[in-house]
């Protein structure tokens, strides 16, 4: 199937630098992909140069006068720069010229806009961040990773349906399992919000596990995670920092002697294989799930291997139609209820 | 300083087997520990006899006929067993006995009958559990860990407060960095208890550098990071998923092909000195703080070595006097503040 893609060029750590290269790359591979390029239309047209390409019917360029700033408060990236790349990008989904937008900017910005301009999906109160992370077992979801501090079991409950629609369309996961961060396994463990996430899930036609731990993440004991913004943000950027650790430590270890720099390039093809294997760089690309459009962030630093990866993810999204899913499942529930 | 420790034998996942050889290696390693052994006299001594070791000055044995099982609720082991090990060896603090008391059993547990048996020390509305991890600095603590998952700002101050003196105790350092876990390091970010939590701060007497995120855990940002018993807990336990995963993968990596094997046979003397580096073994021991009484968590699994470093962390919160320490400080604040 055709997708169309609207890329936010300038947003992220490098810019265009990053997501031009990135863009052509995903376009290359894939004959039925074309791309909206969004920015500063001199910048984006030297990158393309640079790279040997110019626009033409699989490369747009949709020029945008503004840049959100990473460390631009959302509500006022929202209200003043109505002409930044991010919120044409955005508009383009809106108007149905792209059927996913995919940006390496401000976090909290792209979730502003997005719901301001595309809306939320009937049933979904508020809009949550899912990645996928590597695990034991072999991928694991997790949200909410930030946009809601505060959440209700409700929120809870929805969230696992909206990933659990994401699982089965982009996996091919028929009704992937479910589970509900906690501090124990036990039942009496927990906040009331989790014991009441518990209750709702319990009832409802989710593949619902039960309570899973921290640890349950990477060991993949569930397709799924659902936590609470604010406890998944810490989860993921802890891991970032356990990791970032472990691979300074390994570095200096293998740097130490020229016996251990000898072990190190002996090892290279291992450890570059085991790297690749964990490489945070092929998780890259989080969706945001719940609005009426198909918006995915990408990791700010990412490179344009990284932004590539960040891309087919919303490509994969329009594709399998993630958004009707879930609007049909939140119609079904709401069928039943009434 | 001599010092007294009381060992809850029965605790954990392996028992006897595990805490009297620990106990004995510590005793052996400084003339000034001694230890009392407390459980089934039986199976202690006959572990004390394999090791060719018996009772005498500084090992004395201590019967108590139960046992608390991992999984049992804490209530409930804290009415139906007033002999457990657990309990006789909270026990012996508050009599004066012992000086710390180290268990390897359920957590839960531990924490009601220490809370009931001990107290909390003046100014303390609820203990926290505290532990140390390693950074790219060195070493990190982070508290709560699960004791509390509803705090309100006050209590975030206090484990502030309560870690600082343990830090500066056991760590010789004056005046620690104090971090405030939350989801961004900007002002607008966070919940509400977070934003309280950081106001108390900023006034308090606390070397308070604001907000941390997740990967500052292990970047050494602050020497403490505070964050409710929730969030804690699950950052402790995505690590050990995380470790756990990388070092499976490290392994099936090596063991790929013979080629591969040979190369983690040379490679292996660096492999050790990174996993040396970051053996969790070595950072093995909660802190209960704000109890009456020193009160050390050893992991459930830990083995002797593991359970060394709990004994022995136990033996320098007792001899630095954390909990005067403690105590000090509240009583200043209330001072000041009256």
């Amino acid at each position: 199937m055709e997708v169309k893609v609207a890329i936010d060029c300038m947003g992220g750590d490098h810019g265009a630098h990053v997501t031009v290269p990135a863009a052509l790359g995903v376009v290359r591979g894939d004959p039925d992909v074309s791309v909206i390029l969004v920015g500063l239309r001199d910048k984006v047209e030297r990158e393309l140069q640079q790279l040997g390409e110019s626009s033409g019917a699989r490369i747009s360029i949709r020029h945008a006068s503004q840049v959100v700033e990473m460390n631009e408060a959302p509500v006022a990236a929202m209200r003043a720069k109505k002409d930044s790349s991010m919120r044409v990008a955005v508009n383009l989904v809106e108007q149905g010229e792209a059927a996913a937008c995919v940006s390496a900017g401000n976090t909290g910005a792209l979730m502003a806009i997005s719901r301001f301009v595309l809306g939320t999906l009937p049933g979904i109160d508020r809009p949550a961040i899912a990645t996928v992370l590597p695990s034991l077992k072999g991928r694991t979801y997790i949200l909410d990773l930030g946009a809601n501090v505060n959440c209700s079991p409700e929120h809870l409950l929805q969230f696992g349906i909206m990933c659990s629609e994401l699982v089965s369309s982009v996996e091919g996961k028929q009704r992937p399992t479910v589970g509900l961060l906690n501090i124990g396994a036990e039942d009496i463990k927990g906040n009331d919000q989790v014991k009441g996430a518990a209750e709702l899930m319990r009832a409802s036609d989710l593949n619902f596990h039960g309570y899973v731990e921290g640890d349950d993440i990477y060991k993949g004991t569930t397709d799924i995670v659902v936590c609470d913004g604010f406890v998944g943000n810490v989860a993921l950027k802890t891991s970032e920092g356990l990791a970032q650790m472990l691979s300074t430590f390994l570095r200096e270890e293998f740097g130490r002697t020229v016996l251990s720099r000898i072990a190190g390039l002996l090892a290279l093809p291992v450890i570059n294989a085991f790297k690749g294997r964990v490489d945070h760089r092929r998780y890259n690309g989080a969706s945001l799930l719940g609005l009426r459009g198909v918006v995915v962030k990408s990791h700010g630093s990412a490179d344009a291997f990284a932004f590539g990866f960040a891309i087919r993810r919303a490509v994969e999204e329009a594709r399998t139609g993630v958004l009707a899913h879930i609007s049909e499942r939140m119609a079904h529930i709401h069928k039943s209820a009434a």
